[in-house]
């Protein structure tokens, strides 16, 4: 992995949410992913898909980016957070060693641990997601403009630099811009036509 | 029609742009319609769907924007051409008599009416597109950035005001950028997945 020591204004970043998805019913979800330059600008845009509270979501992502054409412009990945279509969890560190990139989950609230592993026992596979939720070792706060505090979990880069590029994308929310367009297509794109 | 007098540099605008389809098939084609600050930012997103080479394209934008929460503060639409999903004209005028709100679409090359016209005798309701496209006293001529030239059909709207917004609206490229990110989210999302 190339080590990122500076964090250029226009760095290319991807953001990655999902879209709609009905809660607990088997089915598909789609996951965007935009290109973003720094906090400024839409370069691109990427998607795959993921099962609802399935087992996919670090393997789809990372196959979603190793097939784009946008690869080998990317610094970093910015999750919003680590659950995707339910309870589909992304092992950060897992995919940063499958993309070959720093990969930021981010988070606006503080998860709550005890709420989550209630949630896990009445899905397959507990011991799997938990253990990909419960790497808390790694959850560090960022507090943005306006004393705003987000929380983000890493790999792949040093928390001090995930920070700066945190900060320096936020420029039209508390929110980094790669992240904030990645939820507004993401939702605004998937949920049904109403016709 | 409210009167657009002053140009601000975040005004809202609608950026329209038609997704893949299959030429000449009978079949869908998804429209996006992103809400963007002058210049500068997404801040919504809005979609429809139109038959390929249909007549529908009219009706389903303008259906499109009066449902949508962002109505009320947009100030002008922005159409990628006047062709969409095909041969499916939007009759710029009606469209904005209909929404209520100016309306300037844009093309890269001045249209060739010929290559249009013959085109157009292979479809049914010839007259009724040909006249959409054919009104052409409305051609409007607008030279950008590193003297990239680009034309414009409006409607609502006087010309100079038009000019203005496409000039002031294109600072990532030669392109507003409504119109160059409606098009990188709608071909983007909709090319078929790769699985």
């Amino acid at each position: 992995m190339r080590k990122l020591r500076t964090v250029k204004p226009e760095i290319r970043i991807l953001g990655v949410d999902d879209g709609f998805f009905v809660p607990h019913q088997p089915g598909k979800c789609t996951i965007i992913g935009v290109v973003f330059r720094g906090g400024y600008w839409l370069e691109g845009i990427m998607r795959t898909q993921v099962e609802v509270d399935g087992l996919d979501a670090t393997d789809k992502i990372s196959e979603m980016i190793a097939r784009s054409q946008h690869r080998k412009q990317l610094r970093v990945v910015m999750l919003d957070g680590i659950t995707f279509a339910g309870f589909n969890v992304v092992d950060v560190s897992e995919l940063s060693e499958m993309v070959g990139l720093p990969v930021i989950a981010i988070t606006r609230e503080r998860p709550n641990l005890e709420d989550i592993r209630t949630a896990l026992e009445n899905l397959p596979f507990t011991e799997r997601r938990w253990k990909a939720i419960a790497d808390r070792e790694q959850l560090f706060e960022v507090t943005g403009h306006r004393k705003t505090r987000i929380f983000m979990q890493t790999a792949g880069l040093e928390p001090n630099t995930a920070r700066e590029i945190v900060i320096k994308t936020s420029t039209r929310s508390n929110i980094p811009e790669p992240l904030r367009v990645a939820h507004l297509i993401a939702s605004g794109l998937t949920v049904p036509l109403n016709e």
